[in-house]
């Protein structure tokens, strides 16, 4: 064997990105499994299989981990949703109702998804876990503002008209209702349905010129 | 001392049912708090003050209390429902506007109450684990179809209408949607203009005559 050459600075911060990553997917995947009473740096660098040194340089402490964790989840999420709003067929101005359809089987379709279950699990358990909650309510805030904005978007939506953004707020409850009826059971038959009805109502929103 | 009457009969039959009822609410709480895998006949007995044998005749297995305790908590949630509904003041054929604002807000409100936040921990568990999911898929399905026919009883639907008949399906989403983001923080003022934007949806069903 030769000696390996000292790591150049480019490999080494790719290495310390790649790290980073690998924890912060595994403490999705900790936090869905076992709550934040088990998401420890010790555990999710187990998990990452990284060393806990390694870990601790790149979070210090539990908090900052998880923290990181999910500002990377709902940054993942929006920057999926923004892309799939780029790629739709309407375009800025159209206003016909299968345009519409397909705005919401894209919104519904988001919020029915794995990703969408795995973040159940740390909804419920932050809803008895005060430290995990106030780490989850500004990163949701902004993520909510983030996704009813895509949404206004790819709807070419009027914001100035009060029940044109009620509506478009409707729309996101709607899509997080079906996500949950979605965790158990296969409800694509029902979800099909829902984007008949809702586009119908949601053709009723005011458009920008 | 005296020594004790030996129970009547009557006494012991009450006293069995309080014991029952003691270990089905333990359930509950031993599952939202740990999930299935430490919902055991001995945790659930300790956490009810109920000696480990008395539980045991009661259910014999941990499957046998997680179904017995998820019915119960179905039945009760659609009794109260169902007794939410005979108060409205709607009664049959009624079709103000104010009048379905009225049974919005109950329905709404049954989404987002501390049961349906305790229902989302054990969904959650559920949906990863199949055990859990195969004993509560049936009983929430009947659920469902029983907290669907109180919704339409209030709204007195006419059912043969296919565009009723979803416009109450999405009702229920909407509920659950709302319900999914009153978990972790405040939402009454968006839950309140939530009821007035759906509202005037729901105006739009048929009436039965």
């Amino acid at each position: 064997m030769v000696e390996s050459m000292p790591m150049s600075r480019v490999a080494q911060q790719e290495r310390s990105k790649v790290t980073r990553r690998r924890l912060l997917e595994a403490s999705l995947d900790t936090l869905s499994d076992v709550g934040l009473a088990g998401t420890t740096v010790s555990a999710v660098a187990a998990r990452a299989g990284v060393s806990r040194g390694a870990a601790q340089h790149h979070f210090p402490t539990r908090d900052s981990l998880v923290e990181a964790a999910l500002e990377e989840f709902f940054a993942e999420r929006t920057q999926q949703l923004r892309s799939s709003v780029a790629k739709l067929s309407t375009g800025s101005g159209a206003a016909a109702v299968d345009a519409v359809d397909e705005v919401v089987t894209l919104i519904f379709g988001f919020f029915s998804n794995r990703p969408f279950h795995a973040a159940l699990h740390i909804w419920a358990a932050a809803s008895t876990d005060d430290s995990l909650r106030e780490l989850i309510v500004p990163a949701e805030a902004r993520y909510g503002r983030e996704v009813y904005q895509l949404t206004a978007l790819a709807l070419n939506a009027d914001l100035s008209d009060q029940h044109t953004r009620r509506l478009l707020g409707l729309t996101l409850d709607v899509a997080r209702g079906l996500g949950l009826g979605s965790v158990l059971v296969d409800t694509r038959k029902h979800q099909n349905d829902a984007i008949k009805t809702w586009s119908r109502i949601l053709d009723g929103i005011k458009r920008n010129d």
